[in-house]
């Protein structure tokens, strides 16, 4: 097995459920075990490790003109309950293979290569996705990140303290250009690489993510003594929302407007119990703003409608909505060279995925590198690239850092 | 403060959740506290205590012809999550309230009279109704009772080690006819003894419970990634199940079928993550046998239609399915005496709840005696009976006890 495959199958066993199930939410245990791992590793191989205050780690490969901004390589590791091996580890675990192989290659770069491990790009804990870039961009001040409460109802200070991170936030932004340009390379998360037969994806343009959060409040009861037209049954209405967010999605304009309740919890959540109150959280993009921003309005509107319509309360909370990334140009073509020299087939695409470079595109030049995943699956424990589509990958990566950075 | 209202506070202390939402699941700590407050009021009054293996309790006292089959008198104390202060909890201090109003006023019964505590009335731990009354008429057998798996997985004898109770199970069933006559107070957990302004409800049946349990099974994936043509939701999946439910009650023959899905989990549960599994609960009643069995048989086909179209799984356990109990015109009649001689408004009534009196009915002659409750509101912190409509439910429960034992 090679190196990375190894590492990529040693990181799965930090893990809250058990494999091929991998759960490590950001902060946990497992994840601060992970980054210890990811840590040694890289000063295995002499790279300098900065962690700043809520734990972006970055991995430093000093360059020969140290005082150039740096080229920037790397993706996360947290990982959503049940989810899979690949998700992030790939552009983590890569990027430092891809400096091994430079290395090894007897290469010396001229600007410093760094890998940057992101904090929480999953939302599970804070109900956020992103956090690390979005604060290394400046898009979440130190202001709002201090009111972020994660489900167990703990600051985003209070789990710093827990892991013995300083909690001073106001160190964590970069300044603009930090980066001279930023490459993740990631799984697909999608099927159309595996479909069309090909190595490498180029991507040219991230999506444009939102996110919802509804409360519902009905009226509950003995499942038993309310007769039914006499119910405000905050569980049906919030099914109802449910089934209009597929709807709404389904029929919109654009084909790559896709919507997803993911979150639903109901309470008090007992059998012979009437549902009093719902939680909803709806995840919803587009690589389209405009039919993004409709469907976004669309679905609050139905929201409304459903809720006045059956006697519930409902309060509706933008969670975030942000807008697409553009990709550099240079970039894109620096990575298509390096593609077409290496003999690996690709296509340049869209990201319909959230990823940290959405707001790394914000402060410096961005580019991502995706490779296929069997099934287009992700967030799945069936998620799966071989180890020759990472190899391809890291390949891919390796000389697109060597050409940005000499 | 009266002494019973008192008691009944006391009692409600004994909480998962802080007052006024009440959760008390069997076998819980505060479960077990709150039977050692019962018992200690029992033989602070000279009762004889005899808790049997699965801790249904049996408070005794003695008539002057022991040998005669006793009057039963009792319910429960358990409590489904967030709910309130009254039900079972006034049949039970109640009965106790009972016997000291009859003590107190010189009455010597020649039958002796018993209160009885049902241990999990609720289905909360176990997913199923009523398992101290199922196990003592003999409708759920000792070996059915061992397969009981509690929601963390553990069985019933598990959970009757954890709180020192002998697990030998055999003993529990009583005999035919071990009570001459039980007759249960209770709330009445719907608004129409509020609505009509009456003191007393005389039951004359109890309404046909049925439960099923549905666990779907689709395709998960990342929400950004997968276009909504090619999902296979189980949230979704699960969210029309419980709009088809609330529709088939709606539209069902009978006024008095009632369904509600009370149960509504996914997985994995984030944001972005479509969901693959969900698991409903579904409660759905009546109160003729009839319609009650054709709106269960429309539920399930609406289930396999739906999973059908959507290409997920689904899998239907039916968990419980009892008739109807007709309550024994004898002990109707003594209880309407005795409410008539009180000077108390009544009406003959049928009971859409679920109760302990349920199975009582199918080894002894059985009734129940309502009393209102505010806004019909049940399993909710807001339920509420006041001191007087207590009293008064108090007083008829007392000299139907005295009328049946002398």
């Amino acid at each position: 097995m090679n190196r990375i495959d190894k590492e990529l199958q040693k990181l799965a066993s930090f893990s809250a459920t058990p494999n091929p199930s991998v759960t490590r939410i950001v902060y946990s245990e497992e994840d601060m075990e992970a980054r210890a791992y990811f840590i040694t590793l890289c000063e295995n191989i002499g790279l300098k490790v900065r962690v700043d205050v809520i734990g972006n780690t970055f991995a430093r490969w000093e360059g020969s003109q140290p005082d150039l901004a740096p080229v920037g390589t790397g993706s996360h590791i947290d990982a959503i309950p049940e989810s899979g091996q690949y998700d992030g580890t790939v552009g983590v675990f890569g990027g430092l293979e891809a400096i091994r192989v430079l290395k090894e290659s007897g290469y010396s770069p001229k600007r410093s290569i760094e890998i940057l491990l992101f904090t929480s790009e999953e939302p599970t804990r804070f109900g956020i996705g992103c956090l690390g870039s979005r604060m290394l961009s400046g898009q979440l001040t130190p202001e709002n990140a201090e009111k972020l409460i994660d489900t167990e109802n703990n600051s985003l200070k209070q789990n710093l303290e827990r892991v013995n991170f300083n909690t001073d936030l106001s160190s964590v932004k970069l300044p603009k250009n930090y980066y001279n340009a930023f490459v993740e390379l990631h799984i697909e998360q999608g099927p159309i690489l595996e479909a069309e037969n090909l190595d490498i994806g180029i991507v040219t343009m991230i999506a444009a993510p939102s996110s919802l959060g509804v409360q519902i409040v009905g009226q509950g009861g003995h499942a038993g003594c309310v007769l039914m037209p006499k119910r405000k049954d905050a569980g049906c209405a919030a099914a109802e929302i449910a089934l209009a967010v597929e709807s709404i999605a389904q029929n919109s304009a654009s084909d790559n407007t896709v919507a997803t309740t993911g979150i639903f919890n109901i309470k008090p959540g007992a059998v012979n119990s009437i549902p009093k109150e719902a939680y909803l959280e709806i995840d919803l993009r587009d690589t389209f703003i405009e039919t993004r921003d409709k469907a976004l309005n669309d679905v609050q509107d139905k929201i409304k409608e459903i809720s006045n319509r059956r006697g519930v309360t409902s309060n509706v909370k933008l969670l975030n909505c942000d807008p697409p990334a553009i990709c550099a140009e240079n970039l894109v073509n620096t990575v298509e060279n390096v593609t077409k020299n290496l003999g690996y087939s690709y296509k340049k695409m869209i990201s319909h995925a959230y990823h940290d470079s959405l707001f790394m595109a914000q402060i410096c030049p961005t580019t991502m590198i995706f490779i296929p995943c069997r099934d287009g699956l992700s967030h799945h424990p069936d998620e799966y690239s071989s180890p020759e589509q990472i190899h391809k990958g890291v390949q891919t990566l390796a000389l697109s850092l060597k050409a940005l950075s000499e």
